[in-house]
């Protein structure tokens, strides 16, 4: 099933969602307006502000009320993108110039922070503090997660347990806080709220496994730029790790990760992704990933059944089996 | 009077402030609790949480509340100068290696986004969104008046206009913000509030003139930086637009700033410096911060004549002379 067909029942309210980001980022200032215009035309799977969406229809649902919580989610999102492009001296995203290279470092920075900002003032519109109480905790943890990325940068020496941290913080508490804040947006009861705070945190696990595991399967025609743009900027993920845990491949990737590494990823990694893709790491994550969406799906068991919960259930195996 | 001797009757509840301060950043995570404690160490007159607790003495002043506005007004001012030195590759600041000079542009990047995550969850913990939808707006206008000075560097057209704008943007809002929240914190009416905020407001605008002036009429040794630092980054600051105004320095003036542009700052400025010192633009400037100290003096007439008043007040009049 695509991501397409199963939005298509929240079609419109995505529609709706889409011309809010638009009006949410429609400042009197013209060069902000076009950075943050810039970065909503890349587009994305706005698979946040979908979470919060489905999760509304957990209690009352209000579309009204949802916007003030699933355009600040996206808003925060693409804010830290736009940072992690300053980051990684990244030129393209999605196949677009990121606002970095189009404009530069600093007025990246501060679309960044000024998307950051608007999102919340308009999470802020919510007259419900334990809202803003949850979001501006997933921001500290968001944060955290990126400065351990760096931390971490081509240290061989890491953990699965270091690795599974970090993508905690950096993607998996934001999007389980979407669910969270959708459905306790529409008053939904507690309990609902944190199955759906564990669902969206075992798909978001997912996510990024996925995002990493391709960054390193892919071609680049899938991908939209050459496959191990991860460990060109020094991000060792899981398939490495476990790469790295078999005998008779560490010695020989651990060789090419200090090569890329002293070539600051200004070199060929075709022989990097070949000793990944050969040493068994990349089965390995595929089932970690799985187990996540097994946990997720899970997570839902007590949830009633509704059209909500099976387009839940359809996004998490779309984004367990993600190949695009 | 000094500064210190206005601040010695809140000397105990300042110390406790100072102390939340320390404790609001100590993360767990080593990198980012050393940036974010070089910060603070570096020290500031800590004027926002000053105004913060004074102004909550025109409610029911209750310290543990104070601290949640507090601690996130001057979060919020650090994490805006960790991403300024970025933006200007400033090296010092207050005679003290900036994060980005002494780790990188990266890790001050973070640290901001990360010391700006930290003060909306300590806002957060009180339960009044109308207080966190205030902050929000004032943060969003903070950015976007650190994006209009990069728009308006060099600009030898900006009217005085421009600059005023900018400057209520990216200084005096956060600071009558932070007696607005004070007050409303503590549970003052609003008519208290609101007059709290146009004396924040008003000392705010003086402040960043005052600011402006000292770094074209201080020495290197009152500065701690030699004077001009303004120019080099491309700021065109109040005593300029004025020095710009007057006929016969307007055209030396412009070719200076050409000159100053074309070798990215890094110039000697003593020409500038001198022709704006002989152009009357700093009285000129020295009268208009007056005129807003006038005011924010004013904006206090209706309120109680209480010591917190006649503090403000002393704040106001000391900021009015600065001199440091």
């Amino acid at each position: 099933m695509k991501l397409q067909e199963i939005y298509a029942r929240k079609k419109k309210d995505i529609a709706a969602i889409e011309k809010e980001l638009e009006r949410s980022i429609n400042v009197d200032h013209a060069l902000l307006r076009e950075t943050a215009a810039h970065l909503l035309k890349a587009g994305g799977k706005r698979i946040r502000p979908v979470f919060v969406l489905l999760s509304g229809e957990f209690g009352n649902y209000d579309l009204e009320r949802m916007k003030h919580v699933a355009v600040p989610m996206e808003l925060i999102h693409m804010s830290s993108l736009v940072h992690d492009d300053v980051i990684d001296d990244a030129n393209t995203r999605r196949g677009q110039l990121t606002v970095r290279s189009k404009w530069d470092n600093r007025v990246a920075m501060y679309t960044g922070d000024y998307i950051f900002a608007r999102a919340l003032e308009i999470i802020s519109g919510i007259p419900k503090p334990e809202l803003h109480q949850i979001m501006s905790k997933a921001i500290v943890q968001m944060v955290i997660g990126e400065m351990e990325q760096i931390r971490f940068f081509y240290d061989t020496e890491q953990s699965i347990r270091d690795y599974l941290l970090r993508i905690r913080r950096k993607t998996a508490l934001l999007i389980a806080v979407s669910c969270k804040l959708g459905a306790l947006s529409s008053d939904a009861d507690d309990v609902t709220a944190n199955r759906l705070y564990r669902f969206g945190y075992n798909v978001g696990m997912t996510f990024q496994i996925r995002d990493d595991v391709l960054d390193i399967r892919g071609t680049e025609k899938e991908l939209g730029k050459p496959p191990g743009s991860d460990v060109k900027q020094g991000n060792i993920t899981l398939p490495v790790i476990y790469a790295l845990q078999v005998p008779g491949i560490r010695e020989p990737l651990r060789r090419e990760l200090e090569r890329i590494q002293a070539a600051d990823g200004q070199t060929d990694v075709s022989a990097f992704i070949e000793l990944i893709r050969s040493s068994g790491a990349m089965e390995r994550a595929d089932r970690l990933a799985s187990r996540y969406i097994d946990k997720a799906i899970r997570a839902l068991d007590g949830l009633p059944d509704c059209q909500a919960k099976r387009d839940l259930i359809d996004i998490a195996y779309f984004i367990g089996d993600r190949n695009y």
